[in-house]
């Protein structure tokens, strides 16, 4: 049977996209061979990648002056490749600070160029939130402003968009598809797949047509968004089996009713977890309420000590991977698309119960 | 039905890999989760990743001080991170020339340093061959020689590994597990995943552990070799997916009798469609018998009219992928550790039948 998978990511992937992939794995669509086994310049796998595209610019509403990249290592290799794609010859940009993974990019942007850090990590009431954007000092020459939406770690997640000036970059690795967003108000949105698109390997850039000739000369030729985007992605070979697993998980968003039909279930596993954690005694969030994030949903036990039990009683109830994150402790439950409203209903019993056993 | 995929890559994966990975896409060992939806960090994934890595140094001989690195890119993005990690303060390194690989790999060190490129491709009786190593002019300053054992696409292949005083990498994507190789002699071997190892989207790289230490300061934090090697390839997340593929295929290799065992058949395989080649006035074969690619078989028609005809008629026997690259036009068939024998015997009965009606 499947089990309910809260894990921040690699994440759950919705059943039915597994199963359509697990049928059609040795002979995709009657060819004879698996679509892993097909060239990337074949008539049939480009189809297959042009679609995943078609469907993921519908999704988002993506305008025709964005191009749409499928890349490949990780949001980490674009906290390099953005600033040497974009940082141009000023050399400055500004960058948001609100947890260890916009921490992460500001620590590579650091090594390419004069990067501005806006430490936007307040607190309200007591709870971690993020400061409102006209409170932050941005620079004049800055070539664009790096902010990470959705702290996966910390779960704190904007909820607005800033308003800059200089154009806007985003890594939306675990907020991407979630909610509804104005794309047009970005200058690149980046985003791991393993949260919200599909398996690990393979990363997605939006960018706007006018940032793509802004290129350090030090750049590694296959890390400029120009040259991918002259070459629909392909100046080499591309990850074609996550391609075409995103794919699917995008005709599944689509099946949905789309990002907004997705986005009310989201509203409404949040509401009922967070909504259980506050009224709970037992258990606690540390973020603010306006700034907690609808996708990652760390929280505490009344006693540290119980833990371990809590996680193992958790795994035998098919209640999977709870643990925060190594370099935080304590819990968190990703409750990403694919993590359907029953998985939070039978983890909301199960804190209960545990709370009531050991509280 | 499966058919016979003669694909350059991503290029055909065992039968029995793929009805594996099928029969546990949904739910791994039990665990009620697909190994792509898994933490690269848990106990199950990372026994997963260790396991491949001890198969293949098992497959490969692979010393001790050697690390092997499961990474994203493909070997284009090595074509930057090699110069970028090895070419130290001197920023000298030879490349031999003998196709389109290695001129791709020139073309980007010439980016980051001073490269004495040698030519090393001659003709002998006509035909296409490499010239032999003690003819090369290598120069004194060298970090390293860089060859590509095996042109994929002018099925041109190394024969011996050159002696060369400086040390030695070499771009492995299309001949590595195909026949036994003396790691040893290397500094570094670099390879796509996606002729002979698995699924697009995965770079295989083996490092002596001495050379990790000459990176260039402009480098991507995610392409330095020492920081993957420190932290098992997870300095952010790996491709999982494609990962754990490729150990299915390297079990499967075992199985075989291990690299010495697949040596034995791609001997057999190679034997009897050159041989043909060779007795036939209809179709040839562009190189010198030394240099021909165990693994990549280039041909023509007697009349280059006939290939439309040729590629149409053989898909329907079942026969795919058998256009030679766009950038050479003819034919090609790659015949990859994955593709049987009996895939090559109905090829050349198909050819033999076709050189009949149409010779």
């Amino acid at each position: 049977m499947r089990a309910y998978n809260f894990c921040a990511g690699p994440a759950a992937l919705p059943t039915a996209v597994l199963e359509k992939a697990q049928q059609e794995l040795l002979d995709w669509q009657g060819k004879g061979v698996s679509i892993m086994e097909m060239s990337h310049r074949s008539k049939d796998y480009v189809a297959v990648a042009e679609k995943a595209e078609a469907d993921l610019r519908k999704l988002m509403n993506i305008p025709e002056n964005y191009k749409v990249l499928f890349l490949q290592g990780g949001a980490t290799l674009q906290f390099s490749a953005i600033p040497l794609n974009l940082l141009g010859k000023n050399s400055q940009a500004d960058y948001i600070h609100t947890g260890i993974w916009s921490e992460k990019a500001i620590k590579e942007a650091q090594r390419y160029g004069q990067i501005n850090i806006v430490e936007a990590g307040t607190k309200v009431e007591g709870k971690l939130a993020i400061s409102d954007a006209s409170t932050w000092q941005l620079s004049e020459q800055a070539a664009y402003v790096h902010y990470c939406e959705n702290e996966t770690i910390g779960g704190l997640q904007f909820n607005q968009i800033p308003e800059t000036k200089a154009p806007l970059v985003a890594d939306l690795s675990s907020s991407i598809l979630s909610a509804p967003i104005d794309v047009s108000k970005f200058g690149l949105i980046y985003a791991g797949a393993q949260k919200n698109i599909g398996p690990a390997g393979l990363t997605l850039v939006i960018v706007r047509d006018d940032l793509l000739d802004q290129v350090k000369p030090e750049i590694p030729s296959l890390l400029k968004y120009s040259a991918q985007a002259k070459n629909d992605s392909m100046v080499n070979t591309p990850a074609t089996y996550a391609w075409y697993l995103s794919g699917l998980v995008f005709e599944w968003l689509l099946e949905q009713g789309g990002v907004d039909a997705i986005h009310k279930i989201n509203q409404q596993k949040a509401a009922l977890l967070y909504g259980y954690i506050d009224a709970s005694d037992f258990y606690n969030n540390p973020i603010a309420p306006a700034n907690r994030s609808l996708m990652n949903v760390p929280f505490t036990l009344a006693d540290s000590n119980l833990d371990k039990l809590f996680l193992e009683e958790a795994e035998k109830n098919h209640l999977l991977n709870l643990a925060g994150h190594r370099s935080v402790g304590g819990m968190r439950a990703s409750i990403y698309n694919a993590v359907p409203l029953e998985a939070v209903q039978a983890l909301v019993q199960f804190m209960d119960d545990f709370a009531k056993r050991n509280g």
